[in-house]
């Protein structure tokens, strides 16, 4: 089994590389091969003793997407993006990177199909910004997507290609709508949406965070940990039984901001929600509105994804998995 | 006023044509230059005392986008496509001419404005090709867009970046969700769909046609007339009025074929019906059922489209437009 990461140096690339190396197995086989890809080199992982190839590449540019699918990996995870902000800021980069890159992947797939009946899982991170306000809650499976970032364009598009790709028998597809991910691990980020796992994961270590928006807000969020074994259960599940909507909005917990922080209290006190500096900022707060207060994910679900219940078990796995299981 | 029509030599680009030379205006404004475009030569319209530009290219070759937007037209119609089988026939003409062109044509004008503000309305014609089965009857404006061939694929794609140019203040843009043209001028196509059409269009001059399906199928019918009248009121409405979300399902007639054959009855009498001759066809009826059944249309309504009410209509449209207002 030779499996491709192509966006194998960010958050989920990195959590998801150390999973497939813990596991040594992915859909019942032995991984032989890793083929680590991104923009910024990938690290080598530890522990692991197939191959490994470290590959530090532009998906955009020319050759590389028939450069990647060479070698014939059989599973692919796509999760190269240039983020939300970046895409928005820069017009034509978000299109290359998000929109041409995935298509130049496709494409390099298709023309090894028509060579030698090369047919590939794909397994595609897509995101809830394809859907764009005014939203309903919960947003049900079969709600249109009307992105109103270019970025959410980007991925609405590439889940169209997806699908096609797969119906025409090229590929093998099935792309992921990623809630957003809390609690995040490293330093704060300065995204817009940063806040909603800065305001745990720094009064988890005694440390303040700003909180720009009013406890009402509602969000969709899932743990670094679930959405990697959405990414293992998609490479691993009959795609047979999905049919040809190949894009599902994955579970997830939908919490307000005053849900959150009473879950920080249940499991770390009033101490660590004292840690909490409200600072209201309008333009975050009329962002915020416009996201997706929650999924039905009804599909998703059957199909064996599993995502936490309740907030507190996103905190517990973020203890666990980033604070050696203690606070 | 300068109106481009692109797919100009087509059905509803040769109506279109008609009726904005017998209108002389759009949108209020008298009509000076109209440039026709098409792959093959469009015809100069009889009686246009403004400038005609007549041009026969294709829309995806290196600066023709960059050229149909030189002159800074005010309005474009883009109607140009491959339609659905030769799409599915040809994978990659489907996505240079569908996808392409369209992306093409939406670059150059982006470029434009980049260089002087340009701004023109963009007035695309989509397809109910974006849905696919199963649907609801009903289909609700707010339904996913998950379509089952290449071409629908490549519309709900171009949907997609109309939207986001649109948002961007790039272009003007609004999506027009063609349902099935009905009855279609001219001689019977082979199309899968040109039954529909065949069963009234050739009774009604005494002509025999084949119906390859049961009169319990569904579908989504417009006549010629209300589809260039939905370009005209899509070329001519203040479009803040209808927010981000770009593209619409028409109104139209939901109608079983037993409904039509019905509406022939009342319109042509039972002679008329006579000449139906049934040949059932197992492939064309198991497409058909895929096919939508109906659209609520409830957004373009309010914002002021309209249809005919009754099949009945539509036939008589047809009588009106195509035999001189007699049978």
């Amino acid at each position: 089994m030779h499996v491709l990461i192509i966006g194998a140096a960010g958050m989920l690339g990195r959590k998801l590389t150390q999973r497939l190396v813990r596991d040594g197995t992915l859909a019942e086989k032995s991984i032989t091969d890793l083929t680590l890809v991104d923009v910024v080199a990938p690290q080598a992982p530890e522990g692991f003793s197939g191959k490994t190839r470290l590959m530090s590449v532009d998906l955009s540019a020319s050759a590389v997407a028939a450069q990647l699918v060479e070698a014939r990996p059989n599973v692919i995870f796509h999760f190269a993006a240039i983020v939300s902000g970046e895409a928005e800021a820069d017009f034509e980069k978000g299109y290359r990177i998000n929109l041409d890159g995935t298509r130049d992947l496709f494409e390099a797939i298709r023309l090894a199909h028509l060579e030698d009946g090369y047919h590939p899982r794909v397994v595609f991170a897509s995101s809830i910004a394809v859907v764009g306000a005014p939203l309903p809650y919960p947003i049900p499976d079969d709600f249109h997507t009307t992105p109103l970032t270019s970025y959410g364009t980007q991925k609405a598009i590439s889940e169209l290609l997806l699908a096609d790709y797969t119906r025409r028998g090229f590929l093998d597809g099935i792309g992921i709508r990623l809630p957003t991910i809390c609690i995040r691990p490293g330093a704060p980020n300065k995204a817009a949406s940063g806040f909603f796992s800065n305001i745990l994961r720094e009064p988890l270590v005694g440390q303040e965070a700003v909180l720009p928006v009013p406890d009402s807000i509602r969000h969709w969020h899932t743990s670094p940990r679930s959405a990697v074994g959405f990414m293992i259960h998609a490479a691993s599940m009959d795609l047979d039984r999905v049919g040809p909507r190949r894009s599902l909005s994955m579970p997830g917990v939908s919490a307000t901001v005053g849900d959150q922080i009473e879950a920080l209290r249940r499991v770390a006190g009033d101490a660590a929600v004292a840690l909490i500096r409200r600072e209201p900022d309008a333009a975050i707060t009329r962002m915020c509105e416009g996201w997706a207060p929650g999924f039905e994910a009804t599909r998703a679900r059957k199909l064996g994804f599993v995502a936490e219940d309740r907030f507190d078990d996103i905190i517990r796995a973020h203890i666990e998995d980033e604070l050696g299981g203690t606070i």
